[in-house]
Formats: structure tokens, C-alpha cells, sequence
């Protein structure tokens, strides 16, 4: 059997998007298929598909907070509330935190893994979503690529990668392939299944998905957790 | 163990509503609960919450076709998008629809079950996410409330009922509730736990529902699913 490609397209800015992505990288090894990051730009596809964020409707963003807590408990993630969600989010953003793992993804890709890569993403979303730090600042993705398993040199290479307009226009283009598989939103998880693209939104379609790619569900926590915090 | 109270909120009028309808009914005698079945309205919470319908976004519009489509499959619920989905949903509406529902519970509440109030709604489910029939004529009840096994002066009984303002007000009092629970939109499960409220909105959160109330989830279609068509 060949095995299965399923791309992740994420954006950091979003929690939902950092559970689905812990449990996708913890099946890596447990169903038969390739896994491929793909950073993109929430605020691009949501401006493209004309939604807005669900925070918008107070009840909505009432029932997300304590959604994400209980979510976050049973998955073993550890996701904390930023101490203001709503700056972090929609003031500051997270164009400079993607461009700068797009970059990463950029220098990795010709390796036969995006161990980095996965370990920049979750170097950052450990930022925003657990320790309450700062994505924005060249000395904050400094500290997370450091962490993810960069040298000195090597961040600084990212980060003038970063702001290239090779590394735009690649979150650009990857955004707009999000838009193009129908995305109003992310995470967006795209099963590849005999040529065909099949696009789950969200991150509470994993036992519809593995029904689709033929494979068990077995909980968000099939193997001991991959991450390390 | 005392049987934990799992409410349903729910609406005729949504698709995800009857997905999540069929798979906790299924679950009656599988997990230690008490389900009970709120007919509410769909509208009212939208407009209470300053929610809108998803279907405003059309990205999102066109994926939840895809995504019902998917759900009912791996659930076994015969679900078919009418012909004209926004006519249905948002010309139509489902108000007296949701009223004669009301009528059922209120006639019915006295006993020790709910099978009536179940197959009511079950039926008109069918005529508007099955079989393309209309649910707003008082022919059309007719036709469901005889399928559900009420005589034809019971019928005649539960029209007059729905028409009545205790039912009217029921219908207002029970949506206020969902809202109360900070709804922003149906179907929403509030499982009483501890004598704490949780509220889970949608039918996907099965998994973590179970969980919580310390059950055990085993997929969509954990017995013969009740369904008969």
C-alpha cells in the first residue's frame, strides 16, 4: 500500500490549529502516510473567503476559551490562554512568526525530513499559546529557531530568509492553496485518497479522516506525545 | 452510579442537530444517562447570540454539504440535502415545525418516556433532511405525527396544541435556556455533571463528551442504530 499524503495547513495564530497538529505529528508513525507542513496565513484565508473570526460572536468566543481548555486537557497539549487573547490574535498577528517558518520551511526542503520544521512550529505556538510570549520580534523567533535546533548563524540566515520576497510569496502562494481546496478557515488538513483531495476543517474530523484514509482512530494520544516542553 | 442528565437542544432545521439527535439516542442505553430531548429554536439562539448562519460564508457553505455528506455516511443517518437547502432553511424556517414538537413534549411529559417526542422529531427530521418534504403545513405534521405513532384525533389534538401560547411560550422559554448556556447556535448538549453544567456545541464532541462524563466513546453506531426508514 502506498502511503497516504496529508497536508496541514496551519497558521500559529491558531490554537485549534496546534491541537490538530500535535495529534497529526504523533500519527506519523502510526498510519501509513506523509505528513507535509504547510504554514500559511489565517488572516488570508479568512480575508479571501470573506468569514471573520469566530471570536466576533461573544457566546462564540465564551464557548472556544473553555472548548479549547477541555480539548487541550484530553489531548495532553498544553495550551494556555494568552493574558490578552484579542491583541495577540487581531492586533499583533502572526505575519512575521509564518514568514519566518516559511523561511525554515524554505531552507529544509530538500531534506528527507521536516523535523525543523515541525520543531520551529511548535517552538512558536509554545510562545503564543503557552507561555504568553511575544511571536513578533526577530529576538523571539531567534529564541524559538535556537530552541528548535538552529545555530546562531543559521537564525540569523532565517530571519534575512524571512523577510526575502522568495519567503512572501511562498506564504502567499501557500495560503492561496488553502483558499483553493475551499478553506474558510484554519487548520485545514487535506487527505490525498486515490488523486483525490479531500479537505477537513478544524481539528475534530480525525475519526471521519482516518475512516476516509483507512486507518483506526485511536485516540489524540495513539503513542507517547512528541512533545517536549 | 446516578444516571447523568445529558440535555439535547436541538432544531429540525439543522442537519449537524439530527446527526447529533440519532448518535445520542443511539447512546441511551450504552452510557448511564438520562437524555433529554429540548426542542428549541434555531433562529432564536442566532439572533439572541448575534450569530449568523454558516451558509452566509459560501467556502463554508459549500464544505459543510461535503462534510454532512461524509458525517452521515459514517453515521448511518439517511440524510439528503433538499433541493433548494436556503428556501428550506431560511425562507421556510422551522417554526411551527418546532412548535407541534413542543406540543409532543408537552403532552407527553408526564410519562416515563420519550419515544413519541423522539419519533416526532425523528419524522419531521426525514421529511426535511431526507425526502424533500415540506414541514410547515399542518398536513405535513399530520403526516409525521401519524408515522410517529400518535392516532388521528391525538393529531388533531397536538395541532390545536401548537397554536396554543403555553406552547409558544414554552418554545421562547426552552431557547432561552440553550442561550442561557451560552449557545450560539444548535444543537447544543449540556451534560450535568457534578451538578456542574458542561456545554458542548455541535455533534462533534462525542469523543470528548464521553470523557468528561466518564463513559466510554465507541464510534457512531455503538448498537443497531434506532433508525428505521
Amino acid at each position: 500500500m502506498s502511503r497516504k499524503v496529508i497536508e496541514l495547513f496551519y497558521d500559529v495564530v491558531s490554537p485549534y490549529a496546534w491541537l490538530g497538529f500535535e495529534v497529526l505529528c504523533r500519527y506519523r508513525n502510526v498510519w501509513n502516510m506523509d505528513l507535509k507542513l504547510r504554514p500559511a496565513l489565517l488572516g488570508g484565508v479568512l480575508l479571501a473567503s470573506g468569514n471573520r473570526s469566530p471570536v466576533m460572536v461573544p457566546n462564540k468566543g465564551l464557548y472556544m476559551m473553555k472548548d479549547l481548555n477541555q480539548l487541550a486537557s484530553y489531548m495532553n497539549v498544553p495550551l494556555q490562554h494568552p493574558s490578552d487573547p484579542i491583541e495577540v490574535m487581531f492586533g499583533k498577528g502572526s505575519l512575521s512568526a509564518m514568514r519566518f517558518i516559511t523561511a525554515v520551511a524554505e531552507k529544509e526542503k530538500e531534506k528527507d525530513n521536516d523535523r525543523l520544521l515541525e520543531n520551529v512550529s511548535r517552538e512558536v505556538w509554545k510562545r503564543i499559546w503557552s507561555t504568553d510570549q511575544d511571536i513578533c520580534e526577530p529576538a523571539s523567533l531567534s529564541e524559538a529557531g535556537l530552541k528548535a535546533g538552529f545555530s546562531s548563524s543559521e537564525v540569523e540566515e532565517l530571519l534575512r530568509l524571512a523577510n526575502s520576497q522568495a519567503v512572501k510569496d511562498n506564504l502567499k502562494q501557500t495560503t492561496q492553496e488553502a483558499v483553493n481546496y475551499e478553506a474558510f478557515g484554519l487548520p485545514l488538513v487535506v487527505c490525498h485518497v486515490d488523486g483525490k483531495p479531500q479537505a477537513f476543517f478544524g481539528s475534530d474530523r480525525f475519526e471521519l479522516m482516518a475512516h476516509c484514509i483507512g486507518e483506526k482512530w485511536l485516540g489524540p494520544q495513539p503513542d507517547k506525545p512528541t512533545l517536549n516542553l
